[in-house]
């Protein structure tokens, strides 16, 4: 990879190569504001509104969207998933083969890896989420596993590689998106060949007509557009795995790689909104906060809730895990809101020991952040 | 409204008033980046993937969408829509009496008013758009005049004003969303109560149960969420009519109403994107540039495509309006694609002589903007 500067793209020879299309990784500047490449990624990948909140189940459009290249266009009645490299009995199966299957559907939380980059200091130039790259579906799909075992996994398999139908260059590097899992993540019963969101067929932009669904996973694992499966007997070090997704301290760290979500909590703004500040807006009188927390190494215990910035904590009451342990949990606080300036957060802890930070570690990429939302709300006198 | 500077905004009074929430318009500084405030509007309100282009009517999810306060959480089943003021037989009507009537769908472009106003220079600080708050759907519902008609129009009525349910506070002024049609164009045979959206019950984020679709119109006069029509004898006054949406050179300028939509073409992005500049790549060879055009003031009649930033234009060829005369028109022109740099856009004329400029004119709420897209490419040398 090359670093990319302003002059050398304009003084471009005639026949260009990737790397002046494709500038490298970089943390902006002390000062720097958001810019022109990070605004455009902002304007098509897309979060959930965050009184979305309300819905246990995203409806269709509300749910976040994080697609790297573009969004394919795939023939559903020509597609074929193919499950090749080391296994005894390479197989090819469309959709209709897949749909007569075992039938399973899951309530799953997905959120974007990248979720709450933007909010870092020094902040890493990517898709510039604030705290709203989440959404909860019911993806419905038959296992992975039944359909590796019939293929029958070489005993020396290592990684499970996932390629979808999206071609694209990042950093310099012309690929298809591809994401590997450990053979034994891979073979983990909840895994899901998904080709239903929500009930109906899957949406373009969420994969069609067949995506993976990891529970518990940051979203990148969830390869949308699949078309192989490749069984490989050496750690794959394809660019999604190796260079993108880790966990960095500065550019020559190889960091360790992005897996499971971490702990959060969000708050369902209350009252109504600014247009333009987005600031809460409420009248004085009992209040019922609520939202919903989720983490994808174990169960959420607990959401304590802040109406100061962080300066005090309350516990929230958890409603029942009802939509299954790969769901998001709804939480909720009564507050006597009275009239007066409040910046409410809230904060998640799960049955592993984690729980959110108020000040977030930093990390080269921006991945796996958690720290506690603001929600800067007003009370008036009437 | 109150200009409230950061300063003020720390040292609130303990009952603050709706100005403390709510920032006056303005416009940014010369050298000001897009600020926090402006990032978190793109996270949720969305524009079309432009590779979306491709579908002739734009799938659930990949409309733009432009909210102003939140998506309000409406009950179908007892949503009812009362039509009152200056009409002889006010009358009260619900979902299934709506169904019961006349069922028409159209197929229509939406854009938003404002977008292209990040482009801008100054730059109106609102929604940051670039080119995307477009999309293209089938509405199905029942036509408003025979309502209006059945209702019994005074002779005097001037405004007809449609409020919705969704509630915030806008520049220092709360309010519920609403925007006045002059009678003659709420009379228009087009203008539509809506229903469906492509076939299905309106989403919420796209006005569930019910929703204005007044073809032509930039966005904000298709009122979501709809649940009065009031008849007036007097020209209405209210926020998004006589202060939001109005063609102004500056402050104190009244200005003139935003209405109709602005000639516009857009390119589909050949080839495929890097993931942070979108920059697109191509290898040489006969390549078809397509996108799509559309005027909300007459049929747009005719594209023409630069390949050279603005440089020179050859004429692209329009397939059928097919889509009806208020859906966006496909284009194409065949360009054989040498190693080298380029920028890609496409200008729009219609029938009315309005012609893209390539040139933007300045409006300082950054409203009806149709300058030409840039898209830039690079063809490598294999």
């Amino acid at each position: 990879m090359t670093t990319v500067d302003e002059s050398r793209r304009t003084a471009a020879p005639q026949a260009p190569t990737l790397a002046d299309a494709s500038p490298a990784a970089r943390v902006a500047g002390p000062q720097e504001a958001i810019g022109p490449e990070e605004l455009q990624l902002a304007a098509r990948n897309h979060g959930i509104p965050l009184e979305a909140l309300r819905y246990d189940v995203t409806p269709a459009g509300l749910h976040y969207l994080l697609i790297h290249y573009d969004i394919p266009d795939v023939d559903a009645a020509a597609h074929t998933l193919a499950v090749t490299g080391a296994v005894h009995r390479p197989l090819t199966v469309d959709l209709a083969d897949l749909r007569g299957r075992t039938r399973v559907t899951r309530r799953v939380t997905l959120e974007c890896a990248g979720n709450g980059r933007a909010l870092l200091r020094p902040r890493p130039v990517s898709q510039p989420w604030l705290v709203e790259a989440v959404g909860n579906a019911e993806w419905t799909g038959t296992p992975l596993a039944p359909l590796l075992r019939e293929a029958g996994l070489s005993p020396d398999a290592v990684d499970v590689v996932f390629t979808g139908a999206d071609h694209g260059v990042e950093r310099g590097v012309e690929q298809d998106y591809q994401r590997a899992l450990p053979v034994a993540d891979a073979l983990r019963e909840e895994v899901l060949l998904a080709y239903e969101m929500n009930g109906a067929p899957l949406l373009p932009q969420h994969g069609a007509p067949l995506r993976l669904i990891v529970p518990g996973w940051y979203g990148m694992a969830h390869v949308k557009w699949l078309r192989t499966i490749e069984v490989r007997t050496e750690p794959f070090d394809g660019y999604q795995n190796a260079v993108a997704y880790r966990l960095r301290r500065d550019a020559d760290d190889p960091g360790t790689p992005v897996t499971r979500i971490e702990p959060r909590a969000l708050v369902r703004p209350p009252g109504f909104p600014d247009f333009m500040s987005r600031t809460r807006v409420l009248r004085p009188g009992p209040c019922t906060l609520d939202g919903r927390a989720w983490s994808g190494h174990a169960p959420v215990v607990s959401v304590e809730v802040t109406t100061d910035g962080g300066a005090t904590w309350n516990p929230a009451e958890l409603d029942d895990q009802a939509g299954g342990e790969f769901s998001w949990r709804r939480w909720r606080m009564d507050w006597p809101a009275t009239p007066g300036r409040y910046v409410l957060g809230a904060r998640a802890a799960d049955a592993s020991g984690r729980v959110q930070p108020v000040e977030q570690p930093w990390n080269r990429g921006g991945f796996a952040n958690n720290m506690v939302q603001r929600v800067e709300v007003v009370v008036l006198a009437e």
